[in-house]
């Protein structure tokens, strides 16, 4: 059966689903928006969406490549990418190598800081709350995931950082950290999901220690364009 | 030997330690001082140091009789509490058995909804950046505690949240949620520690849901005095 794109089901900041002719299967559009500090600042990185659609594919194939279930079926267009329909898992989860972003405000810590062992975080997914910050005996409270859910979660995270540190690292890019969802399709089988971009990455440059990634957006540091199109060129070739 | 008390070694918030004339003991004092949202409320709860050292001792001696190390020796005076000398594990951990307080509102929830299964959770104790919540990996991240001890913190947590909330319930009150801190010995050696009173704890009275703690300072809700004293009177007879 071919797959054709069919009608708009879900709008979010960065991304339009849109469902196929097969209901295991969305398609997945890669919009140019942009948006930082829940949604208060918004603007355009043009071809964003291009290019986080052929990093995320990489990305996806190359996890899948290391036994972790993504929702990610297959490229279709530059915008364009045929995923697995899941229903998403309301938790963010952070994965950080160094002290960056929120965690460096929330302790009061400089940017850049090494951590002993990596940290993981979860939020709760709900802009209107500005995705606030839980543990996971909250998420279990609120039945958000089930036990074996969130330490399946927990396992393929960990494992992810370990592959993903090492991808960026030999491509010379040094991970600082990075956000994940997950899904579960409609048999309650999990899989990664969303996107892996530099929306949701912070990416340094190797050596120079320079920002490839949306913190260029967030803090109006210029050149957003063409750290997205480095980031792609130093991951796709 | 006997033990004297010495100088002044540290004064907090609620309470002062002194030195004492052995090196593994300190007395802990507890002030009429109370203060709310991280100190920015300021005010006198009046024989709050008698009722609280009253509650503490109480409840120190049922956890002990429980199997829970505590720092708790013996009460010395209306206002003096012999303790073990430890220094503190900068965590604050909380327990909720419903919704209230900052969880409220951080999830935008109605105060006293109901959890499926309670709730822990970690925060840095640090005065100057709010304590702020953090994960169990950024603890370990950052030293604060190791692996081990963060497991004993946690399983001694929720043992204790069960004896508490069946010992409180006997009593006519409802435990809805607590802080509770720890220490180590020179040797290491953990131990409950801090106090356990209506400053740190949740405290609803049984069908008529009155509250009996510290949100009666910091809501200016009245009958401050006479909340701590009936628990006071309920827990320690």
């Amino acid at each position: 059966m071919k797959i054709e794109k069919k009608e708009k089901i879900y709008e979010g900041k960065a991304k339009i689903l849109y469902a196929t002719n097969d209901p295991n299967y969305v398609v997945q559009y890669f919009k140019d928006d942009a948006t930082a500090f829940n949604a208060q600042k918004k603007g355009t990185i043009v071809n964003k969406g291009i290019m986080n659609n052929k990093i995320s594919a990489v990305i996806f194939k190359f996890l899948e490549k290391n036994k972790i279930p993504t929702h990610f079926v297959e490229k279709l267009s530059d915008r364009d990418m045929l995923v697995r329909k899941v229903s998403i898992v309301p938790l963010e989860v952070v994965v950080r190598n160094k002290v960056a972003g929120s965690l460096a405000k929330r302790l009061g810590m400089t940017e850049g800081q090494a951590l002993k062992t990596p940290v993981l975080e979860f939020f709760y997914k709900d802009d209107a709350l500005g995705d606030p910050m839980i543990s996971e005996s909250c998420a279990l409270a609120f039945e958000w995931a089930k036990e074996a859910e969130l330490n399946k979660i927990k396992t393929w995270t960990w494992k992810i950082n370990s592959l993903l540190q090492k991808f960026f690292d030999e491509r010379g890019v040094e991970l600082i950290d990075f956000k994940l969802e997950f899904g579960k399709d409609a048999k309650g089988k999990m899989y990664l999901a969303d996107e892996i971009s530099p929306d949701g990455c912070r990416l340094w440059e190797k050596g120079t220690g320079e920002k490839l990634d949306k913190d260029r957006f967030r803090r109006d540091l210029g050149k957003v364009e063409e750290s997205y199109e480095k980031v792609c060129q130093l991951i796709c070739g």
